[in-house]
């Protein structure tokens, strides 16, 4: 049987690389499973392809409208999930380990949907924070806005995840409003073409949106502009080639790097040997360990304890490790499948001796185990130990991607945090204490060195998702050795995808711009009430003026009764004007709220359905009895909760008789689309 | 007179370069005004111990204490400004130039103290956004925090502006518990040297929390580290070179880059000769020319026009600047002073020739005008103009830092977003137009590659504080060409010296690391009534248990009846139930709040002067009828609105009768410190 050749997708059209090509074979024996390359492609132009065809084409999109598409198409990954896990085997991945993957990644283009539907503004700009007030009058004002990059983003992806990798870059990517071309690893590229192919399939994408390169990436460095932005996973060593590459350091290309790094776990000086803790770091670092032949950038590579209880560590450890079943990963009794290929054996072999010549040693394992399956890439969980991790740098250092740790001592909870932050930067660390003054030392001492940090004790155990497991509203990336970037965390994701521009106007041109109302800007008064309207129907901006109430001395002292709110201010003429505040008794701030709502609510059933929140309230011009008051209601922005129901914000203002503002408040309701 | 040597401040000792010093000359007359060099320093150990001194020091403090002590470093510098216009003078700057460095210097102190200890909690790790759910009964949930970075933050200056360049990057520095090594750019080194000694001299910094520079950094950058910031403005072609220093690479040093951009300014296509617009972008861009003899690095370098009104454009800038008074900057009729040094004249008189290589052509000023004092570094505003920007590169490339400016037409919206972005990224941008749409296409289009933009018209240019200043509430920084950068915006350039790190744990364990109160975190029930405690009594976590009380039908009437708020929902109980939402007549919100606070207030004098606000209240159970409500109120965090004013922010939750969570909300009050 002739060998598959994968294809390219460049500039929309699917095609085979013409030379390069180079073979995949499979994790499990060896046998070739795919050839792929992409010479003969035009790099430039792809580039011009995404900035000139794609990029326009996502921007006129809002965000919700991506955040759909984000969502169909992880709808289309799951109704073909099977061909996919039937793929993954061959990477040397159990069921479970796809499940991660293929699942995973689905579920992470679902929560990018989500939350682009709920905390993105169904617009093509986004805000950032509040009107910075410029000027005395109000007519100048700063509003920090986001805006899509105009250019293309490049993501180059680890082997380890084939189809979770590609998609926790695109859903941010998309949901930016930004084209992407997909570059994965080699070894199990055949996997993320498949997967990619879905997302062509579903028709979905407009043209432009994305493109493939199943090969290397030719010069396509060279024609990177400042605009665009390359997203690295994989090595340090690949990403220090990449990102001192000329024309990314002059163009101040995007870069952003999420590397490999020595993430430790650390046994809380509390958790001694019989406590739930000691029992849940034990299964942690196995469980870090073994899942995905432990080829995860996330691994627990050092496993520090008290140095009291390293030898019971070791031997619990060590003694579930040799119980893990290492074969076939579609066997179902496996529960560790195959490294993704034998040079990743090798150079694993390698990274051990090196630990080993540093100083550790290994006490569970046998790197040169003989193979379950001829022909496979495989290898036992290999447990090392290091006594000496002061004057050991190796541990700290040589990182082997695979299933091996380092269990080493320390002595104090000082010398847990200058251990674990002697990687350098992490991408993830976890604490297993019960004691919150061990970890609030050991996460403020150890926070700036690690991008994510756990802290797991027998009461959140049960519910934790686990060390090694990013998590798309969570941030994923680490300082230093890490790389000193950041993916995912839900919209701060998707902010690497845009520009923080400051802009300075009025807030009639904010408006006009951001086709959002911002306070001071042109409202439109309607006649019709607003509550009488779908949320489809209703214009941002647009304007409900009520008619005025005044306020009296029976009014105060009526609410004050029937509530029991008898705060002297309202109370005690006196008390009142003795405080540095009022000049003498103040109608209370709930009782402007509630005859606010008398004056501008509709009372008949209609697309408003709930009052759900309210927030940014700001008490500004005390109201005192004679005093009268007027609302102003206005659309202020609309997003979606789900396909059924909508929040409308208003922008509530309450001027007195005098006009000027006695308090402003976002007002939030549940509407009928 | 001997000339004064300078000295560097290293590990808290004032120190005199040993060799390779250099003589700086005024920019007056060319006279020697002092000698400076930093042979024989020891850099690596400057590092340390800005690491090993400074930063737990700084780190020791909450950022309220940081905030205060910036405050005061500002009224230090304002106390002896005198001192330093002198000194400015020297620079070539005329006293409304000196007056943008040096108290704009001590504003932008004053204006991180305050965001410091408005929008920063008292406390000394920042929470970043809400809570992430992360499991089902909530034991388990997400929360990023922002940390100090454990490393230094190493500034390296431009020369025009010795002081506002220092004090800029300073502020959120220090806000952010992060020690600073400072070194100015030479040619200006005795001005910034004596503001630095000001703030010395002021003792209010702690030890090792900034050291300086006078010269240049030897091996500084081979012993940077992961942990360390380098934040650096000046030329491109300086930030490569430094930016691609290995260790910088390797480490993942966080570099931040403000470069000199090709600034565009644009008068907008409905601004006619005649309308307000056109003359007040004559005026900006007269101005933008001469302030500072156009060493600025907001300055506008590119002044767009629509084609037909080029000749206009050319007659009205041309005539203000043959008008410009070009002078000794200590005289009082001088409107602009000298350039920093013979050789920057002689860099922008190269730069000059180029631009008039490319195409262009002088239409005002003479390069080689004969210097108004012998031997200073004078030259007279230059107006080039290029009739083809489509085919002339050089003026959207070519950078003279001095007072010189490019007039170009366009022909429509879209051809000038095409050239202003031909500028490949840049700091400041503005747009002369009445016109909204005009004003949303081009910032919609063009956003993208700039970091701050104006939109000036009839209604805002009596307020707007001008293209060429950036504002400490504002980023300052662009992509691309601009460095890819940002620095200040307020908190925004305080985060640059932090860490975000995504935390996994229970409520109880991050309210215990962050020392902040989150939902669901272990509250303290107190038996004396909260109100009674002054500001600084209540501890974080404080909870006050109200009794219950049951809300009738009877009081749901009165309170519509009372209020006005008749919505169906609480009158109709047939409507009621036909909403998809309630399952029949419910309470109104506003009297959920309103007996709420019925239930919590204290009324007599004390502490709490006032409930100024209210934030994120959502309401997530109905109360029907017949329930009950309890309210249980908790301090949350507290911060300093004035010295005599305090902000206590208070958890709300209120219950039913089952314990379920009726409505949840942040209180505001202004409270006694």
């Amino acid at each position: 049987m002739k060998t598959q050749q994968l294809l390219n997708y460049e500039r929309d059209r699917w095609i085979a690389g013409t030379d390069g090509l180079s073979e995949l074979a499979s994790a499990i024996d060896g046998s070739p499973v795919a050839i792929a390359g992409s010479g003969g492609l035009d790099f430039g132009a792809m580039l011009r392809h995404s900035r000139e065809v794609g990029g326009p084409a996502l921007r006129k999109m809002t965000f919700h409208e991506r955040a759909r598409m984000i969502k169909g198409l992880g709808l289309a990954i799951m109704a073909r999930k099977e061909e996919l896990y039937e793929l993954s085997y061959q990477t040397g991945a159990t069921r479970k380990d796809g499940w991660i993957d293929i699942e995973g990644g689905a579920g992470t283009l679902f929560s990018f949907s989500s939350k682009g539907r709920r905390e993105l503004p169904d617009a093509h700009v986004l805000l950032d924070g509040a009107l910075e007030p410029l000027s005395k009058r109000g007519s100048f004002v700063g509003q920090h806005i986001y805006t899509s990059l105009q250019g293309a983003a490049v993501h180059i992806n680890a082997f380890n995840f084939p189809v979770w990798g590609m998609l926790e870059k695109l859903a941010p990517t998309f949901l930016a409003g930004v084209p992407a071309i997909v570059k994965p690893a080699s070894a199990t590229s055949y996997l993320t073409e498949a997967a990619f192919r879905v997302m062509i399939d579903s028709g979905l994408l407009p043209t432009g949106a994305v493109q493939l390169i199943v090969g290397g990436v030719g010069d396509l460095f060279d024609h990177l502009q400042g605009q665009d932005v390359v997203s690295f996973t994989g090595s340090a060593s690949t990403a220090y080639k990449l990102r001192t590459h000329p024309v990314v350091m002059r163009e101040s290309v995007k870069f952003i790097a999420e590397q490999d790094s020595l993430n430790a776990s650390v046994l809380g000086p509390d958790a001694a040997p019989g406590t739930p803790e000691f029992d849940l770091f034990v299964r942690e670092v196995a469980i870090e360990m073994t899942v995905k032949a432990g080829q995860k950038c996330t691994a627990i590579r050092r496993a520090l304890a008290p140095a009291e209880y390293l030898d019971a560590v070791q031997a619990a450890l060590g003694e579930r490790l040799t119980q893990t079943k290492v074969g076939d990963p579609r066997s179902e009794d496996t529960r560790m499948g195959a490294l993704v290929s034998a040079s990743q054996c090798k150079d694993v072999r390698e990274k051990i001796a090196e630990l080993e010549a540093g100083g550790a040693r290994i006490v569970a394992g046998d790197p040169n185990a003989e193979s379950p399956v001829k022909g496979g890439s495989f290898l036992p969980p290999i447990l090392l130990r290091s006594d000496d991790p002061w004057n050991n740098a190796a541990v700290h250092d040589v990182e082997a991607f695979g299933p091996v740790s380092t269990i080493m001592p320390y002595r104090d909870i000082d010398d847990a945090i200058a251990l674990a932050n002697r990687g350098k930067g992490s991408l993830a660390l976890s604490l297993f204490t019960h004691s919150a003054d061990s970890a609030r030392d050991f996460v403020r001492g150890a926070a700036s060195f690690h991008g994510r940090m756990l802290v797991i004790d027998r009461d959140n155990a049960k519910e934790s998702t686990g060390h090694g497991s990013p998590l798309p509203v969570l941030v994923h990336g680490g300082p230093g050795r890490a790389g000193g970037s950041e993916e995912m965390g839900g919209v701060r994701g998707v902010k690497h995808y845009m520009q923080r521009t400051a802009l300075q106007t009025s807030p009639a041109m904010i408006a006009a711009i951001t086709g959002q109302y911002v306070a001071g800007a042109p409202k439109h008064v309607v006649d019709a009430h607003p509550f009488r309207q779908k949320m489809s129907e209703l214009a941002i901006g647009d304007t409900w003026v009520t008619g005025s109430r005044t306020v009296t001395i029976e009014d105060i002292e009526h609410f004050a009764n029937f509530t029991g709110d008898k705060f002297y201010a309202h109370m005690d003429e006196e008390a009142a004007k003795a405080s540095p505040i009022f000049e003498g008794r103040v109608a209370h701030g709930y009782l402007i709220l509630s005859f606010a709502a008398g004056l501008f609510v509709d009372p008949d059933p209609g697309p408003v359905l709930a009052n759900t929140g309210l927030e940014n309230l700001r008490f500004l011009t005390p109201l005192y009895p004679g005093d009268s008051m007027r609302v102003e209601l206005t659309v202020k922005s609309k997003s979606l909760k789900s396909e059924e129901t909508g929040v409308v914000r208003w922008a509530v203002e309450i001027f007195n008789q005098k006009d000027e503002l006695v308090a402003t408040y976002d007002l939030l309701t549940e509407n009928v689309p």
